[in-house]
Order: structure tokens, then C-alpha cells, then sequence
């Protein structure tokens, strides 16, 4: 088999750039090491910048997310029992973000790559990256007990963080920087009303939380917990205790309880590979960076580098200019590292610390009555929560 | 002996605070453990905010300074080999600060008390303070050889970190808060105009430095070091040589030398001591709290006390009102913690931390990056530089 770009990984970035170079009559062809309906299990964040329904839009798929997405024009921080709203539209001439689940942004992508006849090979097992330090990459991989080769001009490495494109790459080549962070998210997904119409970001001496949903009648809520915290650990009642406990007093009064529909740790973590470029494997999203998930950034972050890819591999398959791939790995690194900046800083000031002390926590306070007190830091934060501009 | 207000301590926040309660006709006595000539040794920053200069105004102390100081509408933060500027003025609505030495501040409150004639006794030894949890405290020192009393109705504990107001506060009575940062600034000072115009924070990767001046023919300079290092392992020329390398290449070469007049090495701090107030004792100024001094708040952080403790003391004189004083503890802890965040967060962001690894650096980089992107973030950094509104 041969396509002029080999996509591995059918998560969003990798749909998304499927449908961004489908749609200039470039040929992909996705390779997905699982099923179709476990990808779309994975529950991931929800908070779109514009650039991303942009990018959305561009690729065709923004019909649903604009009649269904939640135009928030604003964010809440919570501490010392008090709210405090910062006016996202306000501090940044209009800008808001798009409330739209991970899991539908995939499910569009999904669908309009099926109704264009893209082909995108579920289950494709032992992926494996091939000669990419040259013209002639070619991709292997095992699909129903069968032996396949995917020969291609470029390969766009979508996998994520555990995926085989980053591990294809010899180490030597890499620059790894990361932070672990000494805590996690525990989630829960709920069929009930969101405690208010815009996300809380809640600083508590029990930790960090997070009240969060995916449309007005499905609820995200987080709590901070150990690394290492067992689900089991943690009944229904315990968690709606416990996120109550954290609340200021009005939403404490307002939260809607309900069963889980889903419980889940994630860790937190830190995490840039550089650089982007191998030849002609391209790394893209969280194949190359993560970050934590305070301030939504994740989702949004591989949206910018399959917008700098996408107009790379359009330019040079148009224009035969290699200009913008060239560019790619410092362009879209430069706009990753403001990323992982903002979530590294809103996760340190809004995370208890095991190590921070009593000073520390004095310092986050501080920081935070700063921050809803002066409208030049609340601008700051409001433009790097909107997404800084491309 | 007997006065209204015993003031511990002869530096500036003790010097302000008497000129300020004289010339409302309140007594004071300042009792000062050093000589003179030793106070005015020692080489301290001299970056006076707005609201300082303001102070030292309403002190009647403010002529030579309004002469001789040097209004900065900007500051400079070098990084990667470029400087950028920071405009205070554009950013602030007009803005600035003033360079001039905290040596001639103290010199000038000295001349100013010694001319209205209030006393104030040098080479105080072993002063003890008594009875503060009541109405009528009492100070015993000795000097010349005699123990003597003084009676007062309250005592301001302007002696600094390593004074006796704090330690005379039973333990129990104190919160402390506090980080030791794990390098120091060696210091040099000479007569030799300065580099640039305004001030020029260095990041680089051999350490922070910092340009400085006190006049435009005597300049400051420090470099990062580590914190137990002696001045004795550096000569004029290695100073000199590595301060050069760590500068921009315009500023490397417009880099005038001379011989030292003062070289030290001092550690950086972060503390702060709560509450403020003990019965009759009020804490002021580095009695109470330490900053590093990257962002050059110390001096304007005791004016601040001095400020609102003035305020106070003057508003129960005369109008018999203890408001003041009841709410002197919180209204400067409150202003103390923003600023104690504004040192931690520029010392944090400028200098090399031996644990900070690979990640670390980076995110100074993309901060900094970000910083002078950014006309938020540039305008949070100036108005926290030029002072935060009282």
C-alpha cells in the first residue's frame, strides 16, 4: 500500500490532520493500534480555544461542536470560601472558549473521515517506523494476522505519549524535559447539571478542584489526590463530600449529586520531547508534549501543531517549498513551551505541594489575591486561558 | 526616661517613622545599638517606589532626593543575549521609581532628626523590651556603662532581622514563614558610571546578575553565587570578567571597570513574621519580614509599614481612635505578602536553582519569553516594579 502521508494514531490530532490535508486532496491513510469504539471510550477535556473550532471549521467538521458547544466568556477561581470571575471576553477584546467533550470533537472527525472514504486501519498491530531518515519511510504493521506496508512520503507521528512514533526516534536524537508532578486528578462523570454555567478552578487546603462539564446536563468535577490513589478508594458519596467540602458556600448549597457514569486517576505531568522533525516523521500532540491538565491546554496544543503541519505539508505538496516543514519543529516548540508554561504556573499555584511548606501556600494565596485583583494579571491569565495568538 | 513612642532601631524605617510622628508632635525616643557611622555603612539597594518617595516627602526629608535621585521610567531584563526593555511609564499610566541609595536616605532622616533635635541614642547595648502585653512598657538598655529605662506608650521594633523586637515576642506568640534559597549575590561597588541608564536584570546560564547603580558615577553590580561563597575567591578582574560574560554584547562592550569599593556576598531570603502587633509592640520592616532582593522592595516594604503605623499612631494622638492600630497588622501583612510574592517570583524566575533541572530552565525561558511578548504580563511585572497602589 502507498499514500503521500502515513498518520499513526486515530485521536484527534491525528483525524484532525487526516481531514485538514484530505480536504486539499492529500492522501492519508491512519493506521489506530485500537478499535474505533475504544478510542472514543477515552474520556479526555473539554475547553476549546478559538484556534481550534478554527481549525474545526477548516476541516468541515464544526457543525455540530457550534450548535452544541458552550460558549463560555468567562472562568472562576475559588479560595478562602470566596468566587472570583475572571472575565475571559473582557480582558481580551471578546475572546471566549468552546465547552465541546474530547470524545465528540473525535466522533465528528470520525465521521467525516468515513463519509470521505479515508482509509483508517483499526486495530493495526506491531506498528513499526521504518527508514524515515530518508525520502522513502515506510510504515509496517500487523492487521488481521496479516503482515502490511504502508509506503509514504512523510509520516505524522499522532500516537500520543505511550505511542511507537517518539519511541522510533534513537534517543540520542531526542531532548527530553519533563516534571512529574507529586499528586493526580481523580474524575468523575455524571449525568447531572454542572454546579454552575462556567468552570470553577477551586484552591483548598485539601487540595485542588475542579468543577467542569460537558454540556448542561453532564458534569466533570476532579479532586486532587495522591499519585498513586485507588479509585476504589473512593465512593460516590465520598467524592461528593468531599468536592462539597471544597466548594464556597453558594455552590456547596447549588452541587447536584448523581452516580458516576465513570471514575478515574490521572497522574500529572510535564512532559516535552524535542525536536519535532526526524527526517520525515513529524511528531504532533501528545506523541511529543503533555501537559497537566489545569488550564485545558492539552487538546488545544496538538490543534496548533496539526495547524502548523497541516499548512506545511499543503505548501509543499502545492508549492514544492519544504519552508514550512523546515520551520515546523521551532514554530510549533516555541508555542508549546507558552503552554507548558501556563499549565506548569496555573498547576503551581492552584495544587496543594507535599513539600511547599507554609510559605509556599502563603505564596499561592498571595498570588491568587493578586491575580483577581489586578486586571493586568487577570489579563494575562484570561489570554493564555483563551490561547495566545498563532 | 520617658517618651510616647520607643523606636528600636536607627535604619530608615525607625529614622521614618520618628520624622513622621515628630512632625505631628509626637515624642519619640530611638534607641540604636550601633554607632552612626556604622548605620550609614552599610550598602543597602535604592530603589525607592512612588509611595516611598511620597513618604519621605510627608517626612519633610525629600529635598536632596528630589536633587539627586534618579527617576527610572523602565527596567531591562536581559536574556538569551537580548535586552528588553520594560516600559514602568507606558505600562503604568506614568510610573516610575527612583534610584537613590538607602544610605542617603538614612543620611538625610538622620541630618533632618538631628535638626529638629529628637534624641536618639547610639551604641544602646543590651536593650530588653518589658511589659508590651500591658499599657506601660518599658525599654531597658545600657549606655556608657549606665542601665537606663525608658517608659513609653508604645514601641516600634524597626531593628531589623536580626534585632531584639522579634526575639523579645514569646515563640508561641509568632507564625513564621520562610524559604532560604539555595545561592547568594556577591556584590561590588565602584566608581565607575554605569553600564546602562536603568537597570538590567541578567538571566544566563552561569547565574543572574543584576546592573545597577547609585548615582550615574557610582554603579552596583552583583552576580549569583553560591550562598556560603567568600568574597576572598574573587579578585576585581574575575568579577569584572564574569559580570562581562553573562551580558549582552552591546552592554558587554560598554562595560566600565575599576577598582572596589565594597565587595560582599549576601544570602537571599524570603521570611515573614505574624502577626505585626504584640500588645503595645509594633513590628516594622525587616524586624518583621525579609524579601530577596531581586525586585528591590525591602526598603519600600518597611516604608510601607512605616506608613500605615505612622498613620495610626498619629490617628491615636489625636483623636484618641485605636482603629488604626487594631488593623495595622492585617492592612500591612496584606501588602507585605504581595510584594513578598512579586521577590519570590522574579528571584525565581531569574536565577539558577541547582534542583531545577532541564524542565525548569525551560520554563524560565518561555516565562520570560512570554513576559516581553506580552502587554499583560509586561504591565503586571511594572506595576508591581513601581509599587503596588497603597
Amino acid at each position: 500500500m502507498r499514500t503521500q502521508v502515513a498518520i499513526i494514531g486515530a485521536g484527534p490530532a491525528g483525524l484532525l490532520l487526516g481531514q485538514l490535508l484530505h480536504r486539499q486532496g492529500i492522501e492519508t491513510v491512519i493506521l489506530e493500534r485500537r478499535s474505533a469504539d475504544y478510542v472514543l471510550g477515552r474520556i479526555r477535556a473539554g475547553v476549546l480555544e478559538r484556534g481550534t473550532v478554527e481549525l474545526m471549521a477548516r476541516a468541515g467538521c464544526d457543525q455540530r461542536l457550534r450548535a452544541e458547544g458552550l460558549p463560555h466568556s468567562g472562568v472562576n477561581l475559588c479560595f478562602g470560601g470566596q468566587r472570583h470571575r475572571i472575565d475571559l471576553a473582557g480582558l481580551t477584546g471578546g475572546e471566549q472558549v468552546t465547552v465541546y467533550g474530547q470524545t465528540e470533537v473525535t466522533r465528528d472527525l470520525m465521521e467525516a473521515r468515513a463519509a470521505a472514504g479515508a482509509p483508517t486501519v483499526y486495530e493495526a498491530g506491531d506498528v513499526s517506523l521504518h527508514d524515515f531518515d530518508g525520502p522513502k519511510p515506510v510504515v509496517r504493521y500487523v492487521k488481521d494476522g496479516v503482515a502490511q506496508s504502508l509506503h509514504c512520503d512523510f509520516i505524522a507521528g499522532c500516537d500520543g505519549f505511550h505511542g511507537v512514533s517518539r519511541q522510533s526516534v534513537p534517543e540520542r536524537a531526542l531532548e527530553i524535559f519533563e516534571r512529574a508532578y507529586p499528586f493526580g486528578w481523580l474524575g468523575l462523570l455524571a449525568d447531572v447539571p454542572p454546579v454552575d454555567d462556567e468552570l470553577i478552578y477551586v484552591y483548598h487546603e485539601d487540595g485542588f478542584a475542579l468543577c467542569s462539564m460537558r454540556s448542561m446536563t453532564r458534569s466533570r468535577y476532579y479532586l486532587q489526590c495522591p499519585a498513586d490513589e485507588k479509585v476504589g478508594n473512593w465512593s460516590d458519596q465520598r467524592f461528593w463530600d468531599a468536592l462539597r467540602s471544597r466548594l464556597d458556600p453558594e455552590a456547596a448549597e447549588r452541587l447536584t449529586t448523581g452516580p458516576a457514569l465513570e471514575k478515574s486517576v490521572a497522574p500529572l505531568r510535564s512532559f516535552v520531547a524535542e525536536p519535532l522533525r526526524f527526517g520525515s516523521l513529524f511528531l504532533a500532540g501528545d506523541a511529543a508534549h503533555i501537559v497537566p491538565p489545569t488550564g485545558a491546554k492539552g487538546l488545544n496544543l496538538a490543534a496548533g501543531d496539526v495547524r502548523y503541519l497541516s499548512e506545511a505539508l499543503i505548501e509543499f505538496y502545492g508549492e514544492s517549498s519544504t519552508a514550512g516543514l523546515d520551520a515546523y519543529s521551532t514554530k510549533a516548540l516555541a508555542r508549546i513551551w507558552k503552554a507548558e508554561r501556563f499549565s506548569w504556573w496555573m498547576t503551581s499555584m492552584l495544587h496543594h505541594f507535599p513539600e511547599q511548606g507554609g510559605f509556599g501556600r502563603k505564596i499561592q494565596l498571595a498570588e491568587l489575591e493578586y491575580l483577581v485583583s489586578s486586571r493586568a494579571a487577570s489579563a494575562s491569565l484570561a489570554e493564555n486561558y483563551v490561547g495566545l495568538p498563532y
